[in-house]
């Protein structure tokens, strides 16, 4: 029997109309006893990849709990809805890989349902709003007495929709990958983590090579963007541990042109030092 | 006596400021047990109408509530604030209109109030913040101890401000509205009903000529949007009911120009299959 | 013993990113049964001194909390965190200013702690985002259990880095200031308050002579911006309580070029009426 205090809910939604309000008035009939933490409504409209990103460096500080992710661009057509039990929490939404990077990071699926048991839907369901209609109820209902068997068919895990992993290798002394996010300071956060950049012998108090298009930047590599003077370039490992490329007190994916999926890729210069 | 342990809150105050937490606050020192649902706070400012039709579509999804709506461009002058009972719920913010379309789909105004009891405001009132210093704390009061009546002069329910009814006009083959709201995602939602549209002849699978300025349009009628290529226009009865267009994938009011208020019509397209 | 059932939080961090749920959710994990009121998020980046605006002008209506304040361009760097006792709250951020305004407004610094107690962080922390590793869990182990002292080393208030009050200097018939902060309408708040404005005649009901770069403005001043017609400038005193300039329905700071930071005076025009 699952019973989980806390639903998250991210989404492509937006602020400006009631459609949040509306998934937060569904769980509140349903699941009174349940808070809802939103992760961010703000992912571009239909950008699967991106709101898979934020779930995936957000569940981490989260609590246990039901975690509802709606972007989903293929809303009424032959996708189907999924529960999938990963760690010590549900992850739904639809079957589409914007679950796959947060139930990777919360260990891998155990189990996995698909959304079938017409019981815990709205009575009445539209096909533009599944949000509303499908993916909150069957979360509320989760949430509060219904055990996870009871949103549908046991699927294979193995035939979930997963997004392929974010691209990078790492090969002799460089790390190529790709932009996977940039955030609201316009940070510009890679697909290689800082692992990858000690493992290549980028290390804090260092400089990096950073390679994008025609482009070649050497830019001081640093425990924070804080390290160097404002409006000046740096390179990090980031909050999520990913390599980052900022201005301190400035936007870097503004001043540099690099929007998520720009190829990238970072070296280390060697040490002159003892020359 | 009434008692609501769910208020919702819907306003243009926006969210780069501290309005709304001020009135979150006033609320809590009030009604500590209650939670609020914000509906939005994105409302343009001013736009009575907009405010209206977000709170209307979103009230059938929540709780049994309190319902503040402030989008209140007459604060401070002779506009009065209102409690309006309807269905199992209570609404209060100015006397405008932008509560009345939402009374109505609640079941209409069984009892209205005028909110002349200072009681329950805060001790001090500043002409130009009435949903921090009257509305929110009259509703956190009503939401805890206070009847309804407290509130201040009942009032005939036939003196309360309501907007026009959103227009159209279904004749013959041809259902004539305009452009009620454009949501996130551009998605362009009508007047004109789903129910109008069936009444006329268009059906999903069907095709259905949409006329608006000097353009005309044949576009398919379908379930979804999903339904239709990544690009191509379609049209569908959206998740409130009533006749959008949407683009798939993309953002039909900027590709059509088509803003709130603007008159369309739309009319079936006699099938021409069996000649 | 500090128990505290809200904590506020105050950030520039955006909506669009998870960083405010990965916050939420630190709080969450610590502290189960507080809730948190979100002031704002969209604080420009590193803008401490509109961070600090928004935050004095809202915590007077928040109940008794541990109120976090994250504006912080300096994370990582040698500036230290604080938890300062105000009132009956707790106020907690980097030490940079951005707390000062409320703490001032909330009756002055009682106590103050730096924050080195790493009991209270996450056992992991980052060098980019200690509102996640470090303010949010120390105020969610404040609002618990943990008394303020447990916070770290105890400082002397008068260490604290305060933010030179808004500046406003008030002779003879004129009030010199600056704006303080431009809200979501466009509306202009001053740094001169209501009773400066009285203390030189400028009195609800006359004309207020308003001065900036190379400009003369008479301009009505009233209790609220609804008492002029729609499109027409006018001066008040706010819900803050400071003097303002709107236009009614329209947005003074585009209209008027005024953006924070502007300096500007206001004087009486004497009365002509008996002569």
């Amino acid at each position: 029997m699952t019973h989980f205090r806390y639903l998250s809910f991210l989404t492509d939604y937006g602020l400006e109309d009631g459609f949040v309000a509306a998934c937060h008035g569904v769980s509140a009939r349903i699941a009174p006893h349940a808070t809802i933490i939103d992760v961010t409504h703000l992912v571009p409209p239909g950008d699967v990849r991106r709101g898979a990103a934020v779930l995936a460096q957000t569940v981490p500080y989260l609590p246990p709990a039901v975690h509802v992710a709606v972007v989903d661009p293929g809303v009424g057509t032959a996708r189907r809805g999924v529960a999938v039990a990963a760690g010590d929490s549900v992850f739904i939404g639809p079957d589409n890989g914007v679950l796959s990077w947060a139930v990777t990071s919360a260990g891998g699926a155990a189990r996995a349902f698909s959304l079938t048991n017409r019981d815990l839907w709205l009575s009445q369901v539209t096909p533009t709003f599944h949000g509303r209609d499908i993916f909150m109820p069957v979360a509320a209902h989760l949430a509060t007495d219904a055990g996870l068997a009871a949103a549908g068919a046991e699927i294979d895990v193995a035939d979930l929709v997963t997004l392929p992993a974010p691209e990078r290798l790492v090969r002799d002394f460089t790390a190529a990958g790709e932009v996977l996010t940039v955030d609201r300071f316009g940070n510009v956060q890679l697909t290689i983590t800082g692992a990858d950049a000690a493992e290549i012998g980028v290390l804090p108090g260092g400089t990096v090579l950073v390679q994008f298009g025609h482009r070649q930047l050497a830019l001081p590599y640093r425990d924070t963007f804080g390290a160097v003077a404002t409006g000046e370039l740096v390179a990090y490992a980031d909050s999520a541990g990913l390599v980052s490329v900022a201005v301190n007190g400035g936007n870097a994916a503004q001043r540099l042109g690099l929007p998520p999926g720009a190829r990238i890729s970072i070296a280390a210069i060697p040490q002159t030092i003892h020359r």
